[in-house]
């Protein structure tokens, strides 16, 4: 029809692209090391590839506050913890095909940078001097593509004149660099981050598993025959194999939280989610992104004035949603009766679909991509099979009707936010639950393609909670055994029950969600800080 | 087609019990006494219509700030307060149209109880104590009406099973009352407030006039041929007339804003708008009302902390939006570079009729009334003359355009900020312009029916910014003279121009907008109380 190119030609010249961007004498060494296909679990292989030498490994195994304070005395260089964090992201990468953009040689040239303005002032460039950071692949960063998916977060580049304009992403958007930094991007450079990849996501953004056409699946490193989850899940394996230090997501039905939950998460520390938090804060991000709230970092809410100084607090347990119940790992974790969760799912999944289709319609049709139908792997396809996640262009509907579903959800919120009021009258502590803690998904990271929805996390979105994952423990094949069960919420409750096997998990990571109501962030990360000293407290090897 | 009772019928009958909430012997006390319907400016008739005495005119002449202190000295009663107010109430009824829901008795009950509660324990119950509010119509109040119009403030009383239900308002939902309180109404009254009216506003609300098929036209006291602007100009002309001391409205496009700057403001005082806003946000309503904003009063901001405590600040004036060119009053008040005001309008128009044709015609079809498609008096009316100010179901479009749509504002308020951000080159203060000070329409309040948009309000709605009205002087057909202009923006602005005649505006007043960014509340009105006394200290006659 057009004497466009073809969207396979274009995507594997990017993938080659990219492959050409890590060091030839890095990518020798590994190659000749790597573990065969069938090894699932992988966390250990940084350390025996050979790749690092024991200073590397102790920067990439230390923690944010560890890193930001010896950068900053100069006991380590930011060249020396750039170029350790890029070779241990490209031990991620040959695990778990889990990067984007490779841009090493920028990154050591600002690292090199940093490093001078320290020798030279004796002064930090900022909160975050020579931290390396890594970015979704939505995020721009001038001169670099942003390949798959718009840019939610924290930034727009769309120039339009129309009010129709054709959208960016997918293969569509392969060699089309960005013209500026996302706001994002600007204010961690402007504290001293050091950027250097940026991470895998699937087709759309809209699937908690990680997939594309240009850059193939992304694995979880702890069962390779499980997915990483998504959107942000080449965040979640190259974090959890220590690549990055901190990397940064979004989420709009758990695309942080479920990579968080499947591989390990966005940072090896919360210290290191309230410094990101505190460094972008600071940077008043509000006048440079109107949709950015303006709201300063608040001391008192962090330390839980709200929440009688956070010594007695009253958690929540959401055990089950009414909906679908979770497999035995998950009720492993440590009374929150669910409102009208199903209708909600229905609610918030109208608002998602209403345009969908019609939009993943127009953008691969630029390319010529096809639009991805499942993520299972070719071979798992059955003959004759049809399978559809997606919504098709029959669930579109009229902006009336999507104000209508808007409205809906507006009651649902407003009902849902009475009921933990309501909760005052049993918590014996004069205020209302402080937090629910809950399961992340009804599974721990599902084997490839089979993910079937994004309920557990989705909730927290569809009512603009604020919602923190921090991770538990593994599944134990002894203890979290097929339990009896008979009675059943309806056919995907009993087909969830059914699909659990123990073997199937092996290794993977079990997370839960600490979730507060609408901007409590700050009472979040203190309450999640409390709850992760008490587990390891309980259990020392997390 | 069904049984359901003649529109006009229920209209009627609403109106008729509308009146039998009047005390008759106010009436007959005013009606004997009423000027004639020539007599166009009737904002001296509260003194001398004889239904109020001397205590009663000085209490209703008082500002915000005295009232309250008066009540909580207990020099007057909520009882003498109340009182006087619903007479002037009355008053301003009889002149102007400007009410909906009357429940005095309701109200002198509950003033009855907060002066036993002073009495007997020596406090007052709140920081509103004793203080008469009256509320535009759609904020619900239990036991009674909200006839017109959804409930846009601080409320959702739809109780929806389906995600397409019934839209509330209009005829259709006479005799249909509210269940329990808008969250706001119980806030105020926890204050101590007492409500005593519900005020009147447009079909639909979304028109900068107030006319419906219940309660008819209300009029500009100022001059009666003029409207008194709208949605929320029922309590435009009431605080006016000083028949409320505060009136709470609502606003998308201008809908507190035109009223105030056509009647007069929707406060006797600044204060009265300062206290109103710490009352509210005192009470936390982010936790009754999921789509508040969880953001304490900070008086810091208020203080102009972030403005250099307010000693050297930088207003930026926009005289003209450069697409309609104000008339000769306007100007009058006291350089803001317009940045795609053109372009920005048409977004939010596209927004706005997105799906308003298809909601007014299933509203409407439920009564059988018709939807109004002029506010001009049917004697104005030319003979097979054409009028429609609404949109048609030919502006409707699919909730993926809507998204496009959406996407194209947040590019524009992206930039829109950036071109504020700006000016920190031009300002000398080494802050970006602190506020920008502009016309609140390119007219003064226009002759019933011809108000043709709500530009210079909207702008500021569509970005999100935080804007207030305050009264500025009246138009004065010496000064405010037709000047000689021969070049255009385009036909609207040429049209606009010819329109003008002093004479057809006499009397009428001239207010300016403060304009902060998204979440400036405190600051603006911070800054609007250093214009407000520097131009009382010009003109003390303010």
């Amino acid at each position: 029809m057009t004497d466009r190119p073809d969207w396979k030609t274009v995507a594997s010249e990017k993938k080659s692209r990219q492959l050409a961007a890590i060091p030839k004498e890095w990518l020798d060494r590994l190659t000749a090391n790597l573990p065969p296909q069938t090894e699932l679990d992988v966390t250990l292989y940084p350390k025996v590839c050979g790749l690092l030498d024991g200073r590397e490994l102790d920067i990439t195994e230390s923690d944010v506050p560890i890193l930001l304070q010896r950068l900053s005395s100069g006991e380590w260089t930011a060249v020396e913890v750039t170029t350790a964090f890029c070779k241990r992201a490209v031990v991620a990468q040959q695990l778990t095909n889990c990067l984007t953009e490779i841009f090493f040689d920028r990154a050591l040239a600002r690292a090199a940078a940093l490093d001078d303005y320290l020798k030279t002032t004796g002064k930090v460039v900022g909160m975050l001097h020579g931290l390396p950071i890594s970015l979704k692949d939505q995020v721009n960063i001038k001169g670099l593509d942003s390949t798959i998916g718009e840019r939610l977060f924290l930034y727009i580049q769309d120039t339009t004149d129309s009010y129709f304009p054709f959208s960016p992403g997918y293969v569509s958007y392969a060699n089309k660099p960005a013209e500026r930094n996302a706001v994002l991007a600007d204010i961690l450079e402007s504290h001293g981050a050091v950027l250097f990849v940026k991470t895998n996501i699937p087709q759309t953004l809209m699937w908690p598993e990680t997939h594309n056409n240009i850059f193939g699946r992304t694995l979880n490193p702890n069962n390779r025959s499980l997915t990483s989850g998504g959107s942000s899940g080449g965040e979640g394996a190259l974090v959890a194999l220590k690549g990055s230090p901190l990397g940064v997501g979004s989420d709009i039905g758990g695309s942080v939280r479920i990579p968080s939950a499947c591989c390990g998460p966005l940072s090896n520390s919360l210290d290191g989610l309230k410094l990101f938090m505190q460094a972008v804060i600071d940077a008043k991000p509000w006048m440079k992104d109107p949709l950015a709230v303006c709201k300063r970092w608040n001391e008192e809410e962090y330390r839980l004035a709200d929440y009688g100084d956070g010594k007695q607090l009253c958690f929540a347990v959401l055990w089950d949603d009414g909906v679908v119940a979770p497999h035995p790992p998950i009720l492993r974790v440590i009374d929150w009766v669910p409102l009208k969760h199903a209708e909600i799912y229905k609610c918030i999944s109208a608002i998602w679909s209403a345009g969908a289709a019609e939009d993943y319609e127009i953008v691969t049709a630029v390319s010529g991509e096809p639009v991805i139908q499942t993520m299972l792997p070719e071979t798992d396809i059955l003959a004759g099979e049809t399978l559809s996640y997606r919504p098709s262009s029959a669930t579109a509907f009229s902006a009336y009707k999507l104000w209508q579903v808007q409205k809906a959800r507006r009651v649902l919120r407003e009902e849902y936010l009475q009921h933990w009021q309501e909760t005052i009258e049993v918590t014996g502590t004069g205020r209302p639950v402080d937090a629910i803690i809950c399961p992340v998904a009804a599974t721990p990271a599902p084997p490839h393609g089979t993910t079937k929805n994004a309920n557990y996390t989705m909730i927290w979105n569809a009512l603009d909670y604020a919602a923190l994952v921090i991770p538990v423990s593994k599944v134990d094949q002894k203890l979290d055994v097929k339990r009896e069960r008979s009675a059943f919420y309806n056919d995907d409750d009993k087909a969830h029950y059914e699909s659990y096997d123990p073997a199937t998990y092996v290794n993977a990571p079990i997370a839960v969600q600490i979730v507060g109501r609408t901007l409590q962030e700050e009472a979040v990360l203190g309450m999640a800080e409390i709850v992760d000293f008490a587990l390891k407290a309980h259990n020392p090897k997390l």
